[in-house]
């Protein structure tokens, strides 16, 4: 048995959550459900023009892993935060959660701090994500142990963290120590225009290394820019399993000629933020616990459905009494 | 007309908010309810054994003065943080609900850090305290603007300032600055234990300086050492006024020789934290709107009902939406 079901590396942050209106939005120029990146000068910009906040521990993969650690799973992370106070944070939360981060602080010295992604929910439950990188944004090769990589079952590498100076060589290099030690890939798009903006090197990486795809609906049709039951076919002839999102929907899960359609748990939406995040998560620990993929699928939509009853991107309930009260344990 | 209804003068607190089993609280020696103050050492240790945590815009005055401005009150608030992540997080909470907050940051250079308060909710919604000062503990008399203290109707004092070694001198200087300015001064006793610590300079600034006073059940029998009723026409004999506060009880307001009770508003309890801040926020600003003092002590249980019924310690409803609802405006 290897030391870790699963090992995330993605942008490591803290999510500052406010309330913002329809109108707020459009004063302040952001398109809404999407995530835009922005440097420290637009934070500070955007900062002081949103109500009161609370911040708490977010980043995609990291909420991810914080859902298989809070299934009790073996399971660590890999990003980049500062010595800073939103620093210390974000580590406590994962470390608290159960997860193993073994991050090498970048130092109180750093020119940039701890990434932030200021978040404004509208009343309809969507989110606008505004990220400023930060010091995640130099994850580097150097900070890729592979003796921890070679110990996972499956590595989650976070499409997000594709906006960074090194982090093609980061995830090459993470990728071949994975595979040479028998472990397996996968990776979310995370967004469509980040899909747009890495569209080659995403297809390139899905064809060659990718064992398992996850990716929501408008993901998934930039990725291969066409219709999403056509995306989903050309994604599963690329890649053994493809679990596709799609909100109310439910989810799709494709695999070795077959495709499942799993539906959504009702549930009032409160704040979206998360919900494929823990989608992932659950998944992960479903197929690394030897369940099918329906069932992990199901266990995906019910984790996914928990998160956006409230604020925050990080499981609040018992994941596995969830689980069992919905009949997927 | 005066520039402000309320200044606040306050201990300027972040809030770290996580869920704790009675078990982990025996397990890290804390007293279940009350407020603790703790060093730095003690904060990282008790930080290092708490779950995942959420971060929010605290203090107790703050709350209050949050609480007038969301309401919209003329606001500000005077209380100390560092130029620190979690102090522009503070100052940006508060200026972004509508108050004035002209801090003197202190440097990044300072020792201490931005104060800030781990808060462990237990599963009955009971709240325990354990404060790290920091900088908010050298509020001293040059921090107070009396300029400032001259434009306010009314002055709000925390119990809980008078922890710190020139609190005393810097309360004085703002009564004195407020009474001159024909202003009065309001003041809340905060916490049982902070009454032990400082019952004799309580004492004495009730007697000759306060014209309401704020405490709960707890507070007031520990100032005046006897039972709940006897305790009440003690302080209701010293001050003009005297709004006492006893949870699911609802509240009494007394003056000039009456003595009303106003039941509360039944409420699901999520998290006690700020009940008493929110009520006296909400009593200060139908106060210094005119409204009479039953009607006061109604907009106060409203305003406290909202706030337990959420984690965190700052209001997300509309709080005169709430009023009306409720037939108080």
């Amino acid at each position: 048995m290897k030391k870790f079901q699963v090992v995330g590396i993605g942008n490591a942050m803290v999510d500052v959550i406010a309330h913002a209106s329809e109108d707020s939005l459009a004063a302040l120029g952001i398109q809404k459900g999407i995530m835009q990146l922005i440097d420290m000068a637009r934070a500070v910009q955007l900062y002081a023009h949103v109500g009161p906040a609370e911040e708490v521990s977010g980043g995609s993969a990291a909420n991810t892993i914080a859902g298989v650690a809070k299934l009790g799973g073996r399971t660590a992370y890999v990003g980049k935060v500062k010595d800073d106070q939103l620093g210390q944070i974000f580590a406590h939360d994962l470390r608290a959660q159960g997860a193993v981060y073994e991050t090498p602080f970048a130092p109180k010295t750093a020119e940039q701090e701890t990434g932030r992604c200021i978040i404004l929910v509208t009343p309809d439950g969507e989110r606008s994500m505004n990220t400023y990188l930060g010091v995640t944004e130099f994850l580097s090769p150097s900070d890729i142990d592979v003796d921890q990589i070679a110990q996972a079952d499956w590595i989650y590498l976070e499409g997000y963290r594709f906006d960074g100076p090194e982090s093609h060589e980061a995830f090459a290099k993470a990728i071949a120590a994975c595979k040479a030690a028998g472990g397996r890939v996968s990776l979310t798009l995370s967004d469509p225009f980040c899909v747009e903006r890495h569209r080659d090197a995403f297809r390139k990486m899905i064809r060659e290394d990718v064992d398992l795809l996850f990716a929501n609906r408008a993901e998934i049709m930039s990725m291969y820019q066409c219709d999403f039951a056509e995306a989903m076919r050309a994604a599963a002839a690329e890649v053994a399993i493809v679990a596709a999102t799609e909100s109310e929907q439910g989810a799709h899960v494709l695999w070795d000629g077959h495709h499942a359609h799993v539906p959504a748990i009702p549930t009032q939406i409160v704040d979206a933020t998360g919900a494929g995040d823990l989608f992932a998560g659950a998944f992960l620990w479903g197929l690394t616990e030897g369940y099918d993929l329906e069932a992990c699928t199901r266990m995906g939509n019910i984790a996914a459905s928990e998160i956006i009853s409230h604020i925050g991107a990080r499981p609040e309930a018992d994941l596995r009494a969830l689980f069992r009260r919905h009949g997927a344990l």
